[in-house]
């Protein structure tokens, strides 16, 4: 009779909860209500629920009562150089943790290779692995006659629909302005939006030779060679160029303030344009690239990097609490020290990115601890706003009946201390490392099930699902039509 | 057996509806389904449902399913000077004819003059006559400690939860900043809304005055006696106040680009505003001042002015659109030509302000129509968004199980050419006449009653009612709250 | 004893002239004051010089003595494709007519061609023929060892101070942003000031191919194609590579409000940028492009675009007042109504251009006139800052002893009309036909001859003077230098 | 035979100097010249001058030749409550050493007192001491007929052409936004600017209460209970007031971000008004507030405050740069540690200031040094521009035959340490302690006079004079009368 077995016991219980008397949060408002969850989905929500016996009730008093998080930006086990750390396993693992129970990842061909493989090939790592719901995007890294194809078919048959496009990494990932506007213009026949990675990767190649030959080889060295004007312009261009084709867009890893202001002018002007800054921009900042000890500095290395500017985070948080900004992801894609150290030497070989738990905690404390956003902004910004937008409205995104049980009893009034010692990340570092958050995820529920609660994992590798998005997200698309036939 | 028979034995059914087939529109959502209705609240949501007999059926396909319109700001038989018109009847009439079922119009008592008495004055006035639900926001136009407690008691027991107080109308309700500040500052403390009239008071007493005495005696002499930057201004100054106070603000009537600006930059900058453009500024603009008829410029004049810079309406519209404003009202204060006329020889006694008949077809047509909005937000704008400031959300802003019915069925390919001729408004002037109009409110439902239907009415006066508002609305103060705890 | 025999008469005067009593300005501040030319330089500037004999004496009273205008963007007698009718004869002739004595012109090689061998031609073409002095920046349209070698000779054996890249003409003479990043490297280098033509070249040539297959062959598929933000975009993006490499940026033909206000928030910023609208932007609109006569629309075709907000030559206009843009130019380059036809069928093949003569007057009503300027910064604008940025002053640019006498008298109250009836330029059209302008060049002055009074020139081809330019001028590079050293 | 008679021998000598082999720096470009003085004045600028002989010759060969500096905002022994103790003696003594040449005091007459008298107290105080060139600005703090009148005697006898109002200090010298139109009316009239300290008066009083009642009562309860909102506010009032006049206006003491951004935009937009950082904002930042030494933090108390944002001086000194800002003052006004004292318990009772000397240096600095501004532009922001608007240009602002010399020869490659150690100053403590400064004062020329050097001040009290100034300076005033007449 072993802990193992116990897990097993609960597991096989009838599928059905009561999460009682807790305060249900939804983007639009909270009220207390009974939520009753039956074979994965949430069957009924009111006061008082007297549901038939023979299931499972979790007391939510005081508690609050969530949608689950939505990571719109994650790249588990990535492949390309070193491999990430956490895995698909691992890493949902981790997300549930911290109440996130859906991820957006990537499938990444290299130039000249097939969408649909890569695609394939992610899913193949993901589906025998993932421990909770997660989908697809697609990176369009060259093009071509076969990529155009490949695009329609994703979008028609693999429930696909948002692609992104490089605008950074040289002669790797990146595309140029006349393969940005075919692209968009694909995304916008077959009813996909289209993301940018919006950084000037001309500038920053000249920019890092030069602080080589400078002889700056540290991890400030990254940000020195993409400062953020080298994001703003890109930001600026991808929209001018989307906003050419009438093609919704969607700007990942928003990093710094004038790229965020860029952004929050374009939407004051009508574009159809979304941000998404991630847990790392809104949570922490570039100062870390100064600090002495280099696997210190190192393990903040992103990109676009975060901003020596120390009010960044709070700016970026405002714009998110007002609706500038709408999304949050985390750039998910962890590296070991050792795995950071292949660029001791050279800053532009240091393995990019950061961690996946954190990110419904670091918001909860800048964002509505602060009083910036209240707790429905909370959810919004955090999975109702993706939901919309990648079109899986109100099946993802909010505690209604029939929606997902994917759910988050969350306690507003504990606190707990970020460490990389206490996450369930497999990487050894947290860039949050220290920070007492409020706001504190007690049970993650995932499809209706109870996978996390209370410090312990309830997952089956392989339990969460590849869930295939249709295209013409009308919370995107409504618009851009309307556009398309009176202009 | 009349016509009136039959409207009467229509009222006397069960109050049973089913709509049946129709696009549900919410704020955060559209889906195709049924809604039934009875005693006056929504029951049932869903697709082919199957009631009970013994009900009306309205079929809905192709058709949107909206909630009514929530229009926040009308004057209703404006007393002072020569009375308005539309009078609490006819106006509520004429509003549920274009898809508003629901006002709060203003009780505004005289400097020195009790506000209780002036709220008990505006409901003998509407409660008999109210052909829809109302509220009532009360104007601070004074300032002692009678005003203070009597705020408190308005709060408290009779149902208001919003202050509005004047920065223009110098000597007549204007107030000063230190009476701004103790003004905002009590209604902190009671958990209302404060609100202004954004208008620096002493500019336009002199810019009239110089105007006069240059000899510009006609309708473009109100505009140019208060250009923009005095709106301008005068928003920012209150929102400074608010923000001293932490207090939220709420800027009606915002007429200028300049003002929505400073609002949309504030709201960026975390200040809790929220601003309320209306049917004339988002429909028409100031450039009718220098029209040729002196009558058709004088129906144009309301405070502040509409701008002469035609960009206005499409820039207010793109910030409705975007989130920088919130609410759209009218300021519905009716004047016929005669009484225009009292200002033949002296813009300054033109008697101010429009009709409340159109806001719904003109944000349509310059709002989704366009574009620049889509269904959803739509509904935000014209109900949802006014609900939740005003504390009554979910019950009124929305249709889902246990809302009020208050429901518009709502034809987006119809068009309709708005005319004095054929409004239901009392007035003889029609300042959008001519406007082709997609979007049509083809039945309008009350509380669960089909009061207008394919152009007729069946109202009984005094079938609306009031609606009691409680304080420290969520949507408002959470944010405030958590401040206050924080800073 | 013909009219040429007067002409030479007059020419072999004693080079001296008195100006008497003018209102000499400056661009810091102005005097009443006699200015004493000598052998073609100011040798005095006083109250009541009492001069030798032998001189002719003007009489400026109640006028204004200004520095001659200086035109930073001419094309004169454009080659590739159709020629530009305005040769640089008559075209020089023109411009000192409308009070310009100085131009700067573009010799601009083929992609693949030497940029000395470029710069020759146009001496050739120019040298025998100019009326007034002249310079020329050269075009880089593409990158290698030689351009930049040749580069460095321009600026140490020719007197080239200026290069100039356009991010527009796809295929012809785009660079791209590693080769802007060059250049602008190279610039730096050689203390030369880097010019663009900001305009997204991919997005114009994919907008031109979606107009004619829409159909859209008249000229307002000019600006369709390459609406403002296609320039605006360009703009960010030349500041942001310029910036990475601390290179001094001048930004050509500003025409549009988004691209102006992306300038000066540069400069706020504390870039080193300027900005040239032309006097096409300042006083005129992109209104024109949808005249009802092709030929009409036709010639107001210009790259970048007029727009069609009719306030942005106010826009443009205050901002050139207040500091925020620098310089002005015309963007000379003139064709009749028989070439622009070539473009009857596809705007694209419309010639592009306009003309030189009204420049001074233009700006002096729209800007002087109207209140937006004073006369000082009028010749900061039309003539001082040229000097500065393109290091020719205080020879040029300045009346102030041992200044080269280029030198306009100037009635400030006279008015005249603009038309193409009546204009000194080769071509039949006049964008400005019709514009009653305050502020006539009564006389104008090329190094102490006059060459233009009363209507009549008195000028030989070939008398212009091309003036070398030395690098590092110090008002762009002053700041420059000191960031180097200090960063 | 003693110091003092040395002293003595050399003020004899006849008052001819030359200044050899300098780099003289105007605003608008520097050239290598010396420089010949005789009697007072500039007599001649070339190179290699060979003057008649009996003349002091400085050696000038590598350093540069400014005009002096004009300090447009002091308070020498400012009388109320406790008296400043830099009087106009030592005060003036102060600015020579710190190569200021000139300052503009105010006359400040209690509510309901003369002007008049006021003025003539200052002048009795100023003329028997100052050892440089003044000038008075008039405080207007109350309204009535007989200030109107006074304004007018004052600026057609007295050499007055600006007056400052309060919108700050309430019931002490608060005037309301009446009385500023009245005021601004008044200036217009009579050619004189008018000048604003720019904060809300009522709001800092509530705000100040506040504090208090929170028991905040050191330094850092000065910023807090008026924040930079407060000061933007109300700039951006005193913008729209005097546009609704057409009224140049001056914006005293511009400490903050925001507060410079409303007069940038403002000017931006064709407004006349000018912007006045101090020494202070530029120089160092308000997070002293919260130093642990209580004399330290209230040593920086002035008002509007320094602002915690320690990126404001940066900010400040980019738009002083770039022309957005115009002119420099210090707000001179010193107490020292045991009158600060007086507000040991209660901040609001801490008098307000800084010192006249070190502006120049800081100003070099952080603007020079830095690379944000060049020695043009420096000249520009520390003198010239003063000149202009206050109508002495070019008499004081530029080193120019005919002009005052006022000159000082500056080592720009000298540092030098601030510190209360070693400053002239009469008060005992210096806000910019430590700070080290590129860019030395070496000679300080007073009319022609060398008052310091190496040093050594060569002064007599009262040696300065009172310099009156004549009303519509045409750099103000040539706009507001174009206005007027094509409006």
């Amino acid at each position: 009779y072993t802990k193992r077995g116990k897990k097993d016991l609960r597991m096989a219980a009838p599928s059905r909860l009561l999460i009682r008397g807790g305060r249900v949060v939804n983007a639009d408002s909270s009220q207390v209500a009974d939520v009753l969850v039956e074979d994965g989905v949430v069957r009924a929500l009111g006061r008082d629920l007297l549901p038939p016996g023979g299931l499972r009730v979790l007391d939510a008093a005081d508690k609050l009562v969530l949608p689950g998080g939505i990571d719109t930006h994650t790249h588990m086990q990535f492949p390309h150089g070193t491999r990430a750390v956490d895995d698909f396993l691992q890493g949902t693992k981790a997300a549930l943790a911290g109440g996130t129970t859906m991820i957006i990842d990537f499938a990444i061909p290299q130039k000249g290779s097939s969408l649909l493989t890569a695609f394939e090939t992610w899913r193949s790592w993901a589906d025998p692995t993932v421990c909770c719901d997660y989908s697809l995007h697609v990176a369009v890294t060259w093009w071509s006659d076969q990529v155009k194809e490949e695009m329609k078919i994703l979008t028609r048959d693999k429930g696909v629909n948002s692609f992104k496009m490089f605008m950074a990494y040289k002669d790797v990932y990146m595309v140029r302005d006349a393969e940005l506007y075919a692209a968009f213009s694909r995304c916008k026949e077959i009813g996909a939006i289209a993301q940018v990675h919006a950084e000037n990767g001309d500038l920053i190649a000249e920019g890092a030779k030069k602080m080589l030959a400078l002889g700056i080889t540290g991890p400030e060295g990254h940000e020195l060679c993409r400062p953020e004007a080298v994001e703003a312009e890109a930001t600026l261009r991808a929209i001018t160029i989307a906003s050419a084709v009438n093609c919704p867009l969607y700007i990942v890893h928003v990093m710094s303030k004038s790229a965020a202001k860029v952004i929050a002018d374009a939407r004051r002007d009508g574009k159809v344009v979304f941000g998404e800054p991630i847990a790392a921009s809104l949570g922490t900042d570039g100062t870390h690239y100064w600090d002495k000890e280099w696997h210190h500095a190192a393990h903040y290395v992103m990109g676009p990097p975060l901003r020596p500017d120390p009010s960044t985070p709070d700016y970026l948080m405002n714009l998110l609490a007002n609706g500038d900004l709408t999304t949050t992801g985390t750039d998910n894609c962890t590296f070991n020290t050792c795995q950071k150290a292949l660029g001791k030497d050279d800053f532009t070989k240091i393995p990019n990115g950061n961690g996946v738990e954190d990110r419904m905690s670091v918001i909860w404390e800048k964002g509505v601890h602060s009083g910036k956003m209240d707790e429905n902004r909370f959810v919004a910004v955090t999975s109702t706003n993706a939901a919309k937008i990648f079109n899986l409205y109100p099946r993802k995104g909010r505690i209604a009946v029939g929606s997902d049980a994917d759910i988050v009893i969350w306690d507003p009034k504990a606190t707990r201390t970020i460490s990389a010692k206490t996450h369930h990340q497999a990487v050894n570092f947290n860039i949050f490392e220290g920070m007492v958050c409020h706001g504190v995820p007690l049970v993650t529920i995932s499809r209706g099930k109870v996978v996390y609660e209370a410090g312990v994992f309830h997952v089956t590798a392989g339990d969460g699902k590849y869930i295939p998005r249709k295209p013409f997200a009308e919370y995107v698309y409504q618009r851009i039509k309307q556009r398309d036939q009176v202009s």
